[in-house]
């Protein structure tokens, strides 16, 4: 409790709680503007899965260096879990993720005047599961999609591509972009639970999103640890107890 | 005012000079020339979109380590407040980038034909805010888009991500082309006072371009106070007096 | 054979048989899921390309650096001819991707409701190649743009491009991008056994599928040997008869 | 004489010309086979500069380290004025581009059957500049895109890039992508002579593509000159009389 309430004073992880904050209002708001011009239909999936993949890129590239731009909690989760982040860094960052996708949805509704925001499909950053799916489909889909994500993750910590990091940012970009343009349609892809809670509380299925965000919690938590099983070879990640590391040492790697 | 003159006549001040200038025409030519062609709604949008993406990575891949390739006086007027270069230096490159802009626009109507311009649904490399945005919207969306551009360019020029450049004329590409995907249809986000004001000089809304201006100026001006004071950490960057550093040292950041 | 039986059973060579079975699984749900939607025409066209292309980024991301990530028979084929496998490692490789392809065959026909693959144009992850063109042409445009992937990996392997390792999963990207741009609508342009082949078990035109499969395979023997003869100057590739090199030392090049 | 035919038979000048017959052929097939499915308007535009663009990269990928990978006699020109490989080298450069743009249109042609050859707008792989622009729009607006690309290579080449060339293949497809989405629609932004003049060979309007190849030569020219005198700072690049240098030391850069 002690050592909690002290990280939470340290200036870095201040610093890195920040970041995350502003990394999420930011992607929230990127990847949300735009939803209500596009037609539906292939051009329109196409479109939307750039900008979602796109707005990866920039939120990455802004805040890799601070806090590793995770700007989802499942991201967290398995860095957590595959021992890069201690546990109380990990319950900061998510805590500030969902402050910030608020922040930034609110914002958002701001930004908008009533007539975009009403042509907005389902929504403003509201995604639907496709009717036709059963509920273990919705939850496997969206399971994958995020296994995908959090295995990108997993390699992109990895020591063995230490010496690789510097187009990282676009391939995250172009992974985001392609599990939307395959999953977009059926699930909303959106592979992140703070993007799929924070517009639920205006207005939303509370059912399907426990079906997605059931997806995203079983990826975030069982690939870690299949990360560690079958791709590690004879090292162990080290578990750092101490997230206070000078933030110079870090690029997208908390 | 010695010094200044001194400094006007100085070769690398003159080369640096020269690249914004080339840099900010080429970018006008090449971002502007495609517009006859593209039909309105979502395929049109994301067109443009990337066309003003694809620009900026040309621009930057060829002057980045000339003079830094801002091509963009918001750029310019936040390096000089992180400290980067000096305030004589970013008022030449302002000069050199509204007369690059100028002089690219000019020899863009030269080049188009009188049909082609006449098929500019706004006019050439004009855009025009959403009428049903009100101005403290429009204000308010330049200004954030502007913002996440001063940002990146901020992380750009950050120590800490100085191992990590050789992919970032990519990175900002994807940056530009998603903040006109998400905002290009609401304010045009050009995000760039330069190509703002001079289509503006030959027809254009005086009242909107103040606005989309003033939210450009306010991002160049308040980011980069927010970035020192909120994403670096110990250290502050070096108040460079002398901007006549030798310019093998530079990419993109001058 | 004691040394196939002992090499199985090695731990690393399991690690790379299961990043190349993990691989090749979640290359065939992740390119093929999102059929349904797509309709005809330019636009489809492009969005199945790009598709492709990313899922190519994506699964080079993650497993590069443990198995090599070929995903892809003829690429292991070409490897092995180009000296940086033994042939058993080959073997191995192939039946992984070949089972994986299986697998991730299945695990996608679960995950898509029946409507949805009714809605594939020619079944789900099928390609048939247009009617118009001859056996000779089919086989000459499959093997040519196979030619063009096992190009791009031998350039990959090669030791002079050994320090510019880091942007190489977008440029095969790009290229598997590309391929499918020129000669989707002609052949299908999977350049890949293991996709032809796994559809065509359930459902599929044995003729066509073996002139592509030919094609294929002409590319994946013919172009090592080229390869070697006109463009490896003095030096030959080392014969590796020891795959059990330590895994932290390969990054896409096993 | 003795020296040119002394020359000509070097392992290394064997090796560089091949490469540069192998990489004009495939860039010739890859950017033009996928003509004939393309709809007019702005998707069509869209998707054949995506495919000039890619299939620069991966020109690019898999011959850069071998012979620069010009593919295009402009470039070959460019690279000789700005003296990094001597002039009977260039004219080996040349002759073996134009001869494997020769070579890649025949196959080409082979591939495709006659349905699909018909089909293509304006004969394959041909370009028409626009009706409604003059003579000298046309030469300036061919001559300005051929010019960016020069510049590009003239920063690809120049020493202070030399840190940053990983992502550089990517940079130049972001490059022929935008150059072509801006002009492809006005004079077809070929920017490249062997593509020009081959199938002009076959069916072709003389004047048009005089004016074309004009502008290309004139920006292949004067643009070196301008990068000697404007942006290279103390020093010159060294006047290289022996290209016999061993190829690993070249990187896209002979």
């Amino acid at each position: 409790m002690l050592h909690l309430s002290k990280m939470l004073f340290n200036s870095f992880t201040i610093m890195r709680g920040l970041s995350e904050f502003s990394a999420t209002a930011l992607f929230m708001v990127i990847s949300c503007m735009g939803c209500s011009v596009r037609d539906q239909g292939a051009s329109g999936n196409l479109i939307s899965s750039l900008n979602y993949g796109l707005a990866t890129v920039v939120v990455m590239h802004i805040f890799g260096f601070i806090s590793g731009a995770h700007a989802n909690p499942c991201v967290s989760i398995a860095c957590c879990l595959l021992g890069y982040i201690g546990s109380n860094m990990m319950f900061v960052y998510i805590a500030c993720q969902l402050a910030g996708a608020a922040f930034g949805y609110f914002m958002l509704l701001q930004m908008l005047s009533q007539g975009l925001l009403d042509a907005c499909k389902q929504g403003v950053c509201m995604v639907e599961p496709m009717n036709s799916l059963s509920s273990i489909q919705i939850l496997s889909i969206e399971g994958f999609l995020t296994s995908v994500l959090i295995l990108a993750w997993s390699a992109l910590w990895d020591v063995r591509s230490g010496r690789f990091l510097d187009s990282v940012t676009l391939r995250m970009g172009c992974l985001v972009t392609v599990c939307n343009l395959a999953g977009g349609h059926l699930t909303g892809a959106s592979m992140n639970p703070a993007k799929i809670l924070i517009p639920t509380l205006f207005k939303g299925n509370p059912e399907t999103v426990l079906l997605q965000l059931g997806g995203q919690m079983l990826a975030s938590i069982i690939i870690p640890q299949l990360w560690i099983f079958a791709y590690t070879p004879n090292y162990r990640p080290l578990q750092i107890e101490t997230p206070e590391r000078h933030a110079s040492e870090l690029y997208l790697s908390p």
